[in-house]
């Protein structure tokens, strides 16, 4: 149960499974053609171009360079460590940030974000879907209050896209970034790119301040061909995990959208109700808690000794790497192809640990509130 | 036989199926291990550090960046596109750069490079070991007396390493680059840059003109952990390919460099036999011709015919990609895990392929000749 | 969590993901070296033979024919659907049979044996070790005092072996059955027989009243040269089965068959005790309830509905076979690779299929009192 | 290319790659349910049953006693080892059996099996389709005149059915064996019988002298039931092999078996006409020749040194088994997922082994004869 590479859906892996794919054979370049078409849909993104980018996450993050113009001027509004990330990548760059920030469990109030766009010394303001080092989900609806200041807006939806709801169209987002292994359930390798059609003018005249491995002047007419389903590439994709992330995309058609998150949402619920039946304290404040990870304080018990146990005692979760609750908190992420029983697990093995550790846990008592969730 | 993503070996491929991995979880651990000390020993290379970058070898070629200079005077010998890739790759950066070519089946030559290196003007050399767009491969040993004069030196061996010879200390190489999905016969996924010692420094004191995600001044204490054994991460890698490659490494060590380089050789040289008994004419320049891949030209038949046919005789070959000989050639890969046999199914489709295609072809021609390199 | 096949550990299914294996491969006969000494260790069976039949645990139990003569008396004690079958295959045969029965969750006892035995009237006992159909183990013991009788003695142990306790030279048993897909963990396809030394005279004289693809005078020799490491066959075994069942032979080694025991104990009666706190009756009686199997009864839900609610809540239990108790009562199979968190997934899904039944339990009660016997 | 179990195609491996599978789950229902529909329309067997027997070929070789009454008389027409085995088989039953053998390479002639059948002394005339061990396919023309002589008629198919041409009802057979192995391309587990509507009265009378694994008493409402798509079991079936084998049956529908025989066909024919040219002598006799096996007679080598190194040249092939003519001879398997790549990988392989052993053989000889075929 670690915050991603998540655990994978058997048919998914079995779908990566070939000795002898070509990078532009009829198989990958159908796959190619489902995921951007499945994405489309899943997110509402129906205009603007989708990237699919070798690497992780961070390669996509760092794609927003490529809308970025020399001497912009970034807001970025961060929960914690990943949204932190922001800053560092922007820093090798020509561009001048004001980074706004929360202390952990908390999320940086809209209030702040607007008044200091209103200030109009900004281009564009950076939001963190998820923030996976707390566990924290923003409201995301401030971007399209900050698209209609005139700014770009970014969102980073690593940890949230495909376990959150996401309708980039009706909240005005020029570029989001996701990824391949987290709630979207496929192997890691993947960073996903969402832009929006009016961004992509920036790209095209070659505005940006991006590198070459993630300029998207050469990444864009491949994805046009990949998604006519005509085989094109431009640096060679890892495609074992595009075989696979086009499973992963079926299924997630298959389920629904609103299923989906509301299956997220109702095994992240149970297991906040279960860990505060055994009195541990959920980092995320009420109201900005995440469907996809979960961060949890631990009170007089070492991280380290519970991450341990816990693994022995038959689950691994994520330590936690916020520095500043790091060394009394553990993570638990909950996406991707996660149920009711993965619920109960969890919660069985906390007990269990915490036991072991010496806590006078009630066992029981947090599978029982898991439980009174669902029935 | 695609020029990679090659044929991957059956327990190479198995390594990777696992639906739940961590990253920093001991079998992820043990294999970034395994990779680390693997490389050292096939490439000679014990001093200096190894960067597994999560991409593809692209993102190691732009890798670089982080041992040039602003305003840094860089040399590039190429002899087909991927050598010109590098140009492309600087160009994004502020860096001059002076390219001397060869034309397609050509080698740029040691005196060029040489001379131009004594003008004194340059900061660095770039060389393509194999220039995968026309088979040749290049002397490295000029690398060698590149240094002596001062200059770092670089190596592209994507489609070079583990089927040509490559001894990184011996031909005093500062930066070598490979991709784990080419003669290493493991998936795509991963680009590999070997780094000198003396070159870290530069690294170390971030005078790179690098970007983000491939900043080595944050990987460098990542693979340093990994190579310890202990778990750590930047940007999350694509696990299941990690998994993969440790045990292609592994193989690699068991079947022994020198057996590996000469299978590769001799598959090579057999299927050059083949096809010039078939009339067919090598692009590659006597002498220059890579153990990995070969471009052949074709004479009075469209590359694209040729190839769909071959592919309804059951081999895909890949098309050529260098212009100014695309329309007249294709390209055989033949790196990984080739045997004689797969030399024999390549020669037999091509007979196949070309008397469909009404070329008067004496059927076995080809065969018997690779068969004779064998025996 | 069905009576068998039973969920396959991943080492061993990805064992048997061959294409290509020749029946007398060095691979295959690697394998089936391994099964046969591995098998020998973990029942200590050191002196007679083992033979591995492709077909089911039946084709293994009618294996017993090779010891059998013409106008043998046969003495079966019964528990369950699985000891009658016994009755079924010797009527196939001119054999005399005399049956006992218990009634569901009972076993017929040692002194009924016994004293059947002493009457001098039989030639061989047959008992089952675990009757999968009620969850009842016997005492094996007493087949060490029915063979000072004088008579063969046989088990059926196809629910046993690997969950339960057995050696085989110490109870002096002359025919034991087992299968792959039981506690043992492997795929289904292979029965295997143990047979004393002393009761192959019988088979080398060609005394039984067996069939031929049965015939242990072909498969013996075939056996003998498989143990020691040579190829040899009969009729075409399932390799994927085998390459199958030397992995989890090897992972039985292991863990080691006391460790492997104690878990299947622990984990059966953690189940135990959640089911009745949960208010439910156990068809074993005490004293007689197996490590592997647990047989329940359910009182005013109909078996079929609770079947089907609990595929929903995320697991597949077995039905009820024995014609005595099956409207009322189901199975849980816990054998092979169960763990801990497989008796707490169990019976957090037994809590909430009972109460959508409409029953009023408590939620969280049966995981209570099973993390109780962990702790 | 050994004569089953046969190169298995990946789609059909993949299909049985499941860790969790209940002998009655919806999966492996409907996998039977296809298995039966599938082999209905192939063998173009549309009244009588089908069973689905755990084991192998040889267990449903047995299988015939269940139509065979005590007392019955049998005529067998065998071409070598495997037509033989229905005579060890019969003679563990009450059956008199009269055998008519022909030399190896030779077929038992019709006018010797119709006169004697003619005699009216037989109960039951038994023919093989393709005799493995000598690579010799029968014409089953023969049975539909034994029919109606009122004889019942059964044919061996265990190495035919799925290469060679095969319609029951034309035919009118009353008993037809196969297995899951060989020409249909999936792993070895499941023996295959098809019964008459005619003979199954006998069955249902319970006439027959069979034991009782293959009672088909037991197993012909089971498989009625799995054809209606519903669960049912007699004994455990390997329910991995049985998602193989309906993957490998919907692949053989897709390919539709006149083009899957004349695939067999040419690759069989290409192979004898490589062989030929290499001055190798075919076991068959000329008419009789087999599309998924051909045995060769070796001269002036060892088979086992033939066999040794061939497969360090890349190919395992088949050792000959038939006593006669086992000490110069050896076998190809050609059935199942073979292509002509796969003959001509087999003839490379052979030139080079003989010229290694010594022989004076002119390279790409045998190639050359195959390419020819193709083209």
């Amino acid at each position: 149960m670690s915050v991603g590479p998540v655990n994978i859906n058997y048919e998914v892996l079995l779908s990566s499974f070939r000795s002898n794919v070509g990078i532009t054979s009829d198989e990958v370049n159908e796959a190619f053609r489902e995921i951007i078409s499945g994405l489309r849909k899943m997110a509402n993104h129906n205009k603007g171009s989708i990237i699919l980018l070798p690497g992780s996450g961070t390669t996509a993050m760092e794609g927003l360079t490529n809308i970025l113009k020399k001497g912009n001027r970034v807001l970025l509004a961060t929960n914690g460590v990943f949204g932190d990330r922001w800053e560092e990548i922007l820093n090798k760059y020509p561009i001048e940030i004001k980074t706004i920030r929360s202390e952990p469990g908390d999320n940086v109030s809209e209030e702040e974000i607007l008044s200091n766009l209103e200030s109009k010394k900004f281009d564009a303001i950076i939001l963190t879907h998820v923030e996976t080092s707390t566990g924290v989900k923003s409201k995301i609806e401030v971007l399209r209050k900050a698209k209609d200041l005139g700014v770009i807006t970014v969102l980073d939806s690593v940890s949230g896209f495909g376990g959150e709801e996401l309708d980039i169209e009706k909240n005005k987002i020029d570029y989001v970034v996701t990824a391949s292994q987290k709630a979207l359930g496929a192997p890691p390798g993947i960073g996903i790119a969402f832009i929006s059609q009016e961004s992509l003018s920036i790209v095209e005249r070659g505005e940006g301040v991006n590198g070459y491995f993630i300029d998207f002047k050469k990444w864009l007419p491949v994805m046009s061909k990949l998604e006519e389903g005509k085989g094109s590439y431009f640096a060679t994709p890892p495609v074992h995990v595009i075989l696979a992330l086009a499973k992963a995309i079926e299924l997630c058609l298959k389920e629904g959208m609103s299923r989906r998150i509301e299956r997220h949402q109702t095994v992240a619920k149970a297991i906040r109700s279960g860990l505060e039946s055994l009195g541990l304290k959920i980092v995320a404040k009420r109201g900005f808690e995440a469907n996809t990870v979960t961060a949890v304080y631990l009170e007089g018990v070492s991280p380290i000794d519970f991450l341990n146990i816990a693994k022995q005692e038959g689950v691994e979760f994520a330590s936690s790497v916020h520095p500043k609750i790091a060394n009394r908190s553990f993570r638990i992420g909950h996406m991707g192809w996660v149920t009711k029983n993965f619920a109960i697990l969890a919660l069985s093995v906390i007990e269990r640990t915490l036991r072991r550790l010496g806590k006078d846990i009630e066992m029981g008592r947090g599978v029982r509130s898991a439980q009174e969730v669902f029935i």
